[in-house]
């Protein structure tokens, strides 16, 4: 079993991945695709008139500050376009792809952070009315279900409350929770980066390999996004996951070349 | 087994709707639940520069022109926002909703209509790139297997072609499809008027009663939208749904309204 989380920045090559993703499929492997919509969304945004903000926490974290509106912008993206297109895509290769959201069947329920901190100007400052949260619990009953009738999950990173409300939760780490509850040999997290480089942004200085047991070690060399793929990675290292492939999204063969090992490696 | 059809025109009360519904759900009674979209896709549509064009059959049924931009924005808005909408509301009610589209797991298969003829002041001509269809076949076992764990199905209507396309399909014709391939007793088609009107918009020439043997004939009565609601009742009685009730959706109880035969009940 794979879990394969695939970004929605620039540059990213939808119909490759699908492509990979329907040969491997066809082989007999199964997995679970996770999918961002970062850019798109940022799009969405702007043009609806509710452009994006983002906010970094105190530990150095960025997210996107989802107020009520930004949450249904956010839900029209990924729910919406990123989900059904890639659903699309792979309907098209002749794999029966079925999309869902962390919200529906509470298939990843979270906990609301209805107030975060953030540091803005060097000072710390409370925001409230946000919708994001953070994934406690996977519904495997669920996956599992979908699995054995031969149907590819792909799913929208939302979560459910425990209260019913929708959530946006991080991609990167959903689908770490996910490779945990099903007791994935591999968690791919693809984006439009090599992988984890020591001196960001040259390309010349990526890390191949990562010990298992020291991960979080190399959360010093993530910057920005590249954070919460390391925390991820961590998480699902330290929960079972025999191995985190970081890697490149950007060309023909992702997926496969990431199998390989091409990119940084945890294991 | 019920069916229920909710709209997406002005003035529904979506928070109503999704208390009678959460109020069956608990009592027992099985349904699926299918939505629209159409007015906040016509936002949408508006605000992102792509403005909404509707056009007209020689036999006089409007539809949405979809081209490719159109059935992204579509998307956007149907399997985005109001389905996920509509979910929470239901989970936030104790409900363990999940929302799909017709594209899902090809729950809804259906043939693409890539050229239509329309009807444009007055002369016929063929429109190309178009991304409509019909329904041909509904994926029962998905939706079996949904319900017997539990999960209360709100259904976006896509459809996937053979190609494995995404295709819009009507929605009123969709649920018909569903209640049909389900042998729903009962499928209820709600909007924002009290039912089929004899003398359209007089309200107070709501038809209460329409026999089964003689729907068709009806169909004169019937303007815009409420053309294919006709339609849609006419496919569900003459294959096995035991009623259908055009109903209101714009004010609290309105599911369990119609079930006691308010509206225009055809049986």
């Amino acid at each position: 079993m794979l879990v394969v989380k695939v970004g929605g920045s620039a540059g990213i090559d939808y119909d490759a991945l699908c492509n990979d993703v329907a040969t491997l499929w066809k082989s007999g492997e199964r997995l679970v695709l996770v999918h961002g919509g970062s850019d798109e969304t940022n799009r969405v945004a702007e043009a609806l008139g509710h452009p994006p903000r983002f906010v970094t926490s105190p530990s150095g974290y960025t997210s996107r500050y989802t107020d009520r509106r930004t949450l249904e912008i956010f839900e029209m993206v990924y729910c919406g376009v990123a989900n059904k297109g890639l659903v699309e895509r792979l309907q098209g290769r002749g794999i029966n792809a079925l999309g869902l959201s962390g919200l529906d069947g509470r298939l990843l329920q979270g906990k609301r952070k209805a107030a975060i901190r953030i540091v803005e100007n060097g000072r710390q400052k409370i925001l409230r009315d946000d919708w994001t949260g953070t994934v406690e619990q996977v519904n495997t009953e669920l996956l599992q279900t979908l699995l054995a009738g031969e149907y590819l999950p792909v799913i929208a990173p939302l979560a459910c409350s425990e209260h019913g409300e929708a959530l946006n939760v991080d991609g990167d780490r959903a689908a770490a929770a996910i490779a945990i509850a099903l007791k994935a040999s591999k968690l791919l997290l693809l984006s439009n980066v090599p992988g984890l480089l020591q001196d960001f942004p040259n390309v010349d200085s990526l890390i191949t390999r990562i010990p298992a047991s020291d991960v979080e070690s190399y959360l010093q060399y993530a910057e920005g996004r590249m954070k919460k793929k390391v925390l991820g990675a961590s998480e699902a290292i330290s929960q079972g996951v025999g191995e985190v492939i970081l890697g490149d999204a950007r060309a023909a063969g992702c997926v496969s070349h990431a199998l390989e090992g091409q990119g940084t490696v945890i294991a």
